[in-house]
């Protein structure tokens, strides 16, 4: 990696565009308004070109003229096909991804899955900086099981990571399961998945990785980790598209003894023979359910191809370069203003966005939006979060929201936005 | 309802068609093979032009310009926009429907909701015509709950219809749910889901009616009838695309008394308060599970517009005069060659698909689709399904798939094709 020394201003900014490996990537996608500073990826990655092109092909050729047919030219192997795409994003051999339903349907289903593998064991752990979304499909999984279960959650003193010696701590003999986000949704803090794999497997517990923060800008290994089950999803950087089915792994040695809760058709050994009786398929395909959305799920196929052929180790490279310019860029123009950093200060354990905290966040975060062309997102109580896509986020990008952060304080525009909450952003 | 008295040959279909009410409908679609004979809207409906382009808007405007921004442009409210105009053709007043998930799904969600409803009670009473998909998961359910379940499914003695005595019998002080497909999938048969839904109720059981088959062509009363729950696919007589999300019916009555078993963010009270607890948001919404697939979702609507357009009345009457006059040719022209009827002959007992069965049905189908330009599907063991859209099904098209079903047989053009299965269709 490049030396991380860098300057303020434009200029600097451009130079580092000028030097940008994957600056070429960023014409892949619709850029519809020029002057957009899009630092929202993480949460809704951009439209690429490829893909207005094969959703077209899509509604008008395969549904509007192959009709039925198209089940037999691609559509009922999507799942896989697409599945084994991820796969090669996640370090994962052939046959343990599939794409499917929701992130959060993924998850009670190897939650579930998970705990009927470890029937004498009543604990789960997890922390406070886990998506709220899988916490709560925890505590549904739970109450399903008749509240035999205990959710140990690990404190966080600083909203940006937790005391790694509590965590492992806390993952004991009575543990069934650790389940955490690769990257925290807040601060963007990644844990070290190897080691607290391995913390989990010295327990003899088994390990869930919700991956939908990590998964197409940082470079992982499922499969020589040693990972038990993984859920993640691809409308953020991996820009499947708003909504997009999300995938899941389950890893080989684990498939002919786990069953998904929910008893899918798609899952069936022979779907076609309408049998009345349930018998699953061999492999992760068991834990399809039903007829997958093909609109949703076939949209985020280009995608994927192009960070496959960026690779994830210059994403990687870049997202940590990108990062370390805004943190840069923060503690020199910003601080100064009010402003805190909310992610790790070590890029080693930082994903690929960053939280910037101010007492008024909410309002300058409006401010950014509606007045200066720039759009990042808002996480309570303070965390301005800035999302950076290697794949067309340029240094100028960062240099100009950063700029726009301080002029938004430094003028006052904040000001006569109201404190209370829109219902969503 | 004009006589239904017919006569073999294509004028007499034109003439049908000329008096046709809905004819001009059939211009909303894409008939990109205007000679192929497409009998097979039961299991993907065709492509409204007007869907075409709402996704190229959705892709290009939606996903590409407004990007994250779309959420509150429209997407998050989605799932209860799109499924109050289900509702609109359930018979349901507002609040009750939403669209979400796929519905095996849906089906997991509202039958272990059920069961938790009458835990004093240890039956489960469907059928053998019920969709397989539907018995797999309600087996899942069974086995989740620990076996203490049983489910009885009412045999048949035709593979058409079920003795309503026996069903009647079934329904007794141990049923907790009663669960079956108001149009059956191989023969079509149509319940008198107002009857056995009084059944249900004087026995103190809850009803789920899975409407795949019937929603978009019989017109029905949910509320008027007093249906507890419903699921249904929108991918059929809806049009909504393939693997189009389903919807999930939930009475206004016992919304605040039942819960999902999966816990999702997209049915938390408040979604973007991120709070830690699960607090379910009143009434149906609370179905809702993750982040819904936008492109497959949105895709439907017009294709739901186009229906509540046309109206269920008109609708109803054009499927029962088309599928009147298929059973009039295929006992005319079709019984002399060896074909036999796999569907009710009472008009007010079957859904919008004609089974016609012969003991070559899988070859005879097979060379209709690759012969004739007429699609069909097929199902086990001898089921050659004709499925009748009303928006664009014609009468003509009916007469000349007759025509060519007799002459795959009078010339054995089905002998050089294998007896051995395809995956799909």
């Amino acid at each position: 990696m490049q030396s991380l020394t860098f300057e303020p201003g434009p200029a600097f900014a451009r130079q580092l565009d000028a030097e940008d490996e994957l600056a070429a990537f960023r014409d892949a996608f619709l850029l519809a308004e020029p002057d957009l500073i899009y630092l929202d990826g993480n949460s809704l990655g951009r439209l690429p070109h490829r893909t207005v092109e094969r959703m077209a092909t899509v509604v008008e050729r395969e549904w509007g003229r192959d009709l039925i047919r198209g089940w037999n030219a691609g559509w009922y192997e999507a799942p896989s096909r697409v599945g084994e795409k991820v796969a090669q994003l996640v370090g994962a051999a052939p046959g343990q991804v599939v794409v499917s339903d929701s992130t959060s349907v993924n998850l009670f289903k190897l939650v579930m899955a998970a705990l009927a593998l470890r029937p004498e064991r009543d604990r789960i752990v997890s922390d406070v900086l886990n998506f709220p979304s899988d916490l709560y499909i925890l505590q549904g999984c739970i109450d399903l099981l008749g509240n035999c279960h205990h959710l140990h959650l690990v404190p966080s003193d600083d909203d940006i990571t937790v005391d790694l010696d509590e965590l492992h701590e806390a993952i004991d003999e009575r543990t069934a399961l650790v389940t955490l986000s690769h990257v925290t949704f807040k601060s963007g803090y990644l844990y070290d998945a190897a080691a607290v794999t391995e913390w989990a497997h010295e327990a003899g517990a088994l390990v869930l990785w919700d991956l939908s923060h990590s998964a197409g800008v940082v470079p992982m290994e499922l499969d020589r980790w040693g990972v038990d089950l993984a859920v993640g999803c691809t409308y953020k950087y991996l820009n499947g598209g708003p909504g997009a089915p999300a995938f899941l792994y389950v890893r080989r040695d684990l498939q002919e003894n786990v069953l998904s809760p929910i008893w899918g058709w798609f899952g069936q050994r022979t779907p076609f023979a309408f049998d009345l009786d349930y018998e699953p398929v061999r492999g992760v395909g068991r834990f399809l359910v039903g007829t997958p959305p093909v609109l949703s799920l076939l949209a985020m196929e280009p995608a994927l191809d192009l960070t496959l052929e960026a690779g994830l180790a210059a994403i990687r490279r870049k997202s940590v370069h990108l990062t370390s310019y805004l943190i840069y860029l923060l503690d020199t123009l910003l601080v100064p203003l009010g402003f805190g950093l909310g992610s790790p200060r070590d890029a080693s354990r930082r994903g690929s966005h960053v939280s910037v905290r101010h007492p008024e966040g909410y309002r300058i975060n409006r401010a950014l939006i509606e007045e200066m062309e720039v759009i990042p997102d808002f996480r309570e109580p303070d965390n301005i979060r800035l999302g950076v896509a290697p794949l067309y986020t340029t240094f100028s990008d960062i240099w100009q929201a950063i700029d726009r952060l301080g002029r938004v304080v430094k003028e006052e525009r904040y000001l006569h936005y109201p404190t209370e909450r829109d219902a969503v952003t």
